[in-house]
């Protein structure tokens, strides 16, 4: 028998411990589900056998005689508590399994993770995770047929179906941690292109969005993200020319959203003063020099018509209501997110809708070809999302893999090796999660 | 005999050495000026008894004896260093005076240095300093005479004279850190205005400019600084409705600077790739989606005239120019630093001009009235600045009261009160640094 360590029972963890579930008789698996809310583990394995049980890795002296009970940890807590978690895993000698970026306190566990023969793998769920996968799988296929890639980009979002919520004009929802929405793009986004290092700050980042035109679907708007620099080399895009991963958002999205940019609203660097007195109006007058005529100045300041579609955005979330916001004490941040929950929270029967797509350009045989990849996936409902299914089946995979003694890599890794991108990538179509692709000659 | 250690004798330091210098024999003072570069210090002290030593704060054994030897010790070292320099005054049992802010570690050793009977007086240069000083003391009048301030606007800068260097069109130059200069600004503006909360990010800062006119000198334009909250209560101000402090630019500047901001050069978070490759022109273009028609994408990004007053001082500082940058190493707000340095330094002649003005507003006897307060300096050349003489002289009068026994207040204070401002304002004026002051009906 082997024991299956889940951590965290939130949003994305649905689709993940039912694949557990399902699979357990089969693989003589023990599922443990752990959440700092017994009642989230509760809800995730009722009509089950695996164990509910309450886990905070802050808890050291119970975290260790949890972890010591599993072969494996597969965890979904938040990315900065990861280190704790990798360093508990060390003690005990367990494979750890993760869809968070690799922070450098995670990969400074490399080399003793090596050494005790653990695999702890990051960046495996969607992205980062079905990104990695896809993207290596036509880089290597492309690169051992003696091509060239000269310039990759890759954007994926996480949005809401045609279906769901036909007039919300942002077409978009909280599908996953609302926080991240509300903060993300901060910092400068660094990318390389036509050979120059090019860095778009954050005042910037949401006027200069890129058209993606996905076959078969349509155009989105795609803004860059933080830091596609540090895949030259793990890709192995030395010789690459333009390389640049970002975000996918639908039409009208990013100008709306850079209003609030603009303003200051995503700010989560100071608490703001008696917001327990303020309305939604109140909050945006806050950042604007009237405290009257608020629509007026920001269609003003940031030369939008006062009857155009950023406004039309803001002003179906609210911003503009008399509602108070409703929090005792916030930074800019958390009460935007608050405000933006009122509208963008998911209602039953919502579905939402997963867009990844990658571009290659390369040199083979002297001619310069394209080829696109794209992969979408719908959610069945509020709880089953296409963002739980995505983020969580190839954590899955990658669990039943190790227990399959089918990965033999070690140390902190991600999942840009074909031990990995094969079998996961061909399991996740097996199960409706399907990459398609094309390829023609290109423009240059 | 007293002795006075001087730390630091760096842009700032002329004035107050040449104080002391010129001070000392009628007080029986002994002046030591040290600086982490001992020719730095001797430069300062040539022609005087006084001593010049080399000093490192962090040179944890040399710092003590030295401190040991001092009664009071006067220190324009970076303000990040002044909790280290408190520690050891704290130790040693010796009085410290700083024209640096007041920060949470510096006010975390109050109750001590109360307690064994030191004065560690901070803020007391120009600006923060004698802003302040000028500040209460037309406040603490207005309500003895049974007045009620209910607005409060400050507004300092370090400008150029109109004689200096006709041709530059930001009519600017570095007469303080540079450094401070480039990332001026960053974080988010806080301020009270008609009894509201108001809040300016960093990517708006320059384009939310007031205008300022100083009686007999001209209209300037003012942005607002980091916080004006935190003076309600040290000024006491709490029935006030409207407070901003903020910075003095002459026209033009800010709406050109903002350009640099929204392009991301003032960035001092990350370093750039390849920047030892890079020409001034090369620089500019990191940030935009071109590397070809710089002038042209800025201009119209921007929505500025390809011919107008931006883009002229833009291309007057050389960032169109195909000059090397000349470092191995920086990140975008070093870089930035570097190139205005090449025309932004003081040349032999240049003079400086220092402007601060006040406008108070207040209740008295039912009627609304205004007082507005200003004070102007010119600087002999590029050493003896106006910066030098504003910051250093405040300094220089505040260490000769306490060796005078005419400061009896302890503990971790900002000159706030009549025991300071008082005698120190007084002196300033003999000096040469003249405060004036109108007053008028309100109109509101």
């Amino acid at each position: 028998m082997k024991n299956i360590l889940v951590l965290g029972a939130g949003r994305s963890s649905s689709a993940l411990i039912s694949y557990f579930i399902k699979n357990a008789p089969a693989n003589d698996w023990h599922l443990t589900v752990g959440d700092f809310s017994l009642q989230a583990a509760k809800e995730k394995t009722q009509h089950s056998t695996a164990k509910a049980i309450e886990f905070n890795i802050e808890n050291t002296e119970n975290s260790r005689s949890v972890i010591r009970q599993a072969d494996v940890v597969v965890s979904l807590v938040p990315a900065s508590l990861h280190p704790k978690v990798a360093a508990v895993c060390l003690q005990e000698g367990k494979h750890l399994i993760t869809a968070s970026y690799v922070s450098d306190e995670m990969k400074s566990f490399d080399t003793e993770a090596k050494a005790k023969g653990l695999l702890f793998l990051n960046e495996s769920g969607l992205d980062p995770g079905i990104d990695h996968m896809s993207a290596m799988q036509v880089i290597n296929r492309i690169k051992q047929e003696g091509g060239e890639v000269y310039s990759f980009e890759s954007f994926t979002g996480g949005l809401i179906a045609p279906s769901t919520d036909p007039d919300n004009p942002w077409r978009y929802k909280f599908t996953w941690n609302p926080r991240n929405v509300v903060v993300a793009g901060q910092g400068t986004a660094k990318f390389l292109q036509d050979g120059l290092f090019k860095y778009i700050p954050y005042q910037q980042l949401f006027t200069r969005t890129t058209p993606v035109l996905v076959p078969g679907l349509g155009e989105y708007d795609g803004y860059a993200n933080r830091d596609s620099l540090k895949y030259v080399e793990v890709y192995g895009l030395q010789q690459c020319k333009t390389i640049v991963r970002g975000t996918l958002r639908n039409h009208g999205y990013c100008q709306a959203w850079n209003l609030l940019v603009q303003l200051g609203c995503c700010d989560d660097t100071f608490m703001m003063e008696g917001i327990d007195k303020l309305t939604h109006r109140g909050f945006i007058a806050s950042f604007l020099g009237t405290d009257k005529n608020v629509e007026d100045e920001i269609a003003n300041r940031f030369g939008v018509a006062r009857q155009g579609e950023e406004m039309r955005r803001l002003s179906w979330s609210g911003f503009f209501s008399d509602e108070k916001v409703g929090l005792a004490h916030a930074t800019p941040a958390q009460a935007l997110e608050h405000i933006l929950n009122k509208k963008w929270k998911l209602n039953p029967g919502d579905k939402d809708l997963i867009v990844m797509w990658h571009r290659f350009r390369f040199l083979h045989n002297g001619k310069m070809s394209e080829t696109q990849a794209w992969l979408t996936a719908t959610g069945e409902d509020e709880t089953h999302t296409a963002m739980a299914k995505t983020v969580g089946l190839p954590l899955a995979i990658a669990t039943k893999l190790l227990l399959q003694n089918k990965i033999r890599s070690r140390g902190v890794l991600i999942p840009v090796t074909d031990e990995f991108y094969n079998p996961i990538l061909k399991e996740l179509n097996q199960l409706g999660v399907e990459l398609r692709e094309t390829t023609v000659p290109a423009g240059n």
